[in-house]
C-alpha cells in the first residue's frame, strides 16, 4: 500500500472569457477557470495524488504543460482514466482516494454525491469529495481562485493466479 | 483500508466578541474564532478526513450549517465522537489520523501531548497533532485566521466471530 | 499502518542575504530561504508527516527551534535520516511518503527524479515529489514564499524471526 499527496489551484476566468466551470468531473453554473485545460482542480489534485502514490511522476510529466499538451482541452474524467490506465500498465491500481475543494463557489452541497460517483467511476475505486471555504481569507476567500488538496492509496495489481 | 483528506480554516474573532479559543479539543488563552461552532479547526478538519475516508459525506451533511445546525455550540470533542459513532453505524472505524495546525497562535508546544490525548480519546485511535507557521505570509501569517489540514485511515469493523 | 500529515512554508530571502536554495535534498539556482535551517520545506514537511504518523512529536520537539536548535545549519537529508533513526528506535519505519511543493521556483521538472532519489535514499522508502503553482495567487503565487504538503505511512519494524 502506497500513499500520495496532490494539490492544485487555479484562477477564476473573467466573465468575458465565457469559460464553463468544470469541477470534480461535473459542469457547474458560473464562470470557469483560466488556462488550457478545463481547470478541474479536484481532478488535477487527484491525478497528482495517484501518480505520486505510484511514484510515476506528476500531471506535467504525464500530460505535458501548456496549450500543446495532451491535457489541453481534455476533461478531468478523461485525464483521470488515462492516469489509472498508466498506473495499471505499471502494475498498480488505486484503492482509495479523497479530495477537498477549497472555494467560495460552486456550492458542492446538493451535487456532492453526483460528483463522488463521477470521480469514483473515473478512478475505479471509492473517491470522496468534501468542500470548505476560508471565511473570506486568502485567494480562495476573496473569490480570486479555487484550490484542492487530495490524497490517495494505491496497491499492486494482484497477478492472476493460474490453477495447476 | 481507506484514506480521507480534510481541511478547515476560520477567521479569528475580534477581542470585543469575547469568544474563547478552542483548538484540538482544548481551551487556550487568547481570542477565539468567528462563527456558530467553537471554531476548532483541528477537530473540524479531522471530522472531514474521517467522513471522507468512510465516504459518508462531510461535516456539513452530518451536522448541518449555520446557527441552527447540530454543530452550533458544540465542542470539537463531542462532534468527533458523533462522527465516530456514525462511522461505526456504517461498519467502519478510524485506525489512524493526523492533523497539522497552521497559525501564529496558539503556541501548541507545551500542550501538544495533552491535545493529542484529547483528540485520540475522542476519535478512539492514535491522532497526532503538529503545528507550524507561514513566516508571516498569507492569512495565517498575518494573524487573520487559522487553518488545519488532516488525513485519516479508516477500516471495516471486524465482525465478532462466534465459536462453533 | 499509520498515517501522518505535514506542512511547511518559508519566506524567500532577499538577494542580499546570499543564501543558497535547498529543496528536496538538492541545491538549486536562485535565492534561498530565510531562517536558521537550510529552509528545505519539502524535507521539513516530510519530517512532520513521518513524526506524526509515528505519533512521536514534530520537527520542533525533535530538533528544537531557532538558531541554537539541532536543526540549525543542517540539511534536509541529514534531518530526514535523524528522523528515520528516531522512528526505528521506537519500533517503526516509513513505508511510503509523498510531498507536493507549491511555488513559482525552482522549476522541479528536469530534476524531479533526482530529487525523488535523494528523498527516497534519506527516508529509506519510496518518496514521491510533485510540484505545482497557484496561478499567481497567494503568497506562493506572488513569489514571496514556498510551501509544501506531505503525507506518510509508517509501519512497525518486523521483529527478526529466529528459526527453531
Amino acid at each position: 500500500m502506497r500513499i500520495g499527496q496532490g494539490f492544485d489551484a487555479h484562477r477564476f476566468a473573467s466573465r468575458d472569457a465565457g469559460k464553463p466551470l468544470w469541477l470534480a468531473c461535473l459542469r457547474w453554473d458560473g464562470d470557469g477557470i483560466e488556462g488550457d485545460s478545463d481547470g478541474d482542480v479536484a481532478a488535477h489534485a487527484l491525478i497528482d495524488a495517484l501518480l505520486s502514490a505510484a511514484r510515476l511522476g506528476d500531471i506535467g510529466t504525464l500530460f505535458g504543460v501548456g496549450s500543446q499538451s495532451d491535457g489541453a482541452g481534455k476533461h478531468g474524467a478523461e485525464m483521470l482514466r488515462t492516469t489509472v490506465d498508466y498506473l495499471n500498465e505499471h502494475g498498480m491500481r488505486p484503492s482509495s482516494a479523497s479530495v477537498v475543494v477549497i472555494a467560495n463557489r460552486p456550492k458542492i452541497g446538493k451535487r456532492r454525491e453526483e460528483a463522488e460517483r463521477a470521480l469514483s467511476e473515473a478512478v475505479g475505486c471509492d473517491v470522496s469529495l468534501t468542500a470548505t471555504t476560508t471565511d473570506g481569507m486568502g485567494f480562495t476567500g476573496s473569490g480570486e481562485g479555487i484550490a484542492a488538496i487530495a490524497n490517495a492509496l494505491v496497491e499492486p495489481v494482484e497477478p492472476v493466479r493460474q490453477e495447476a
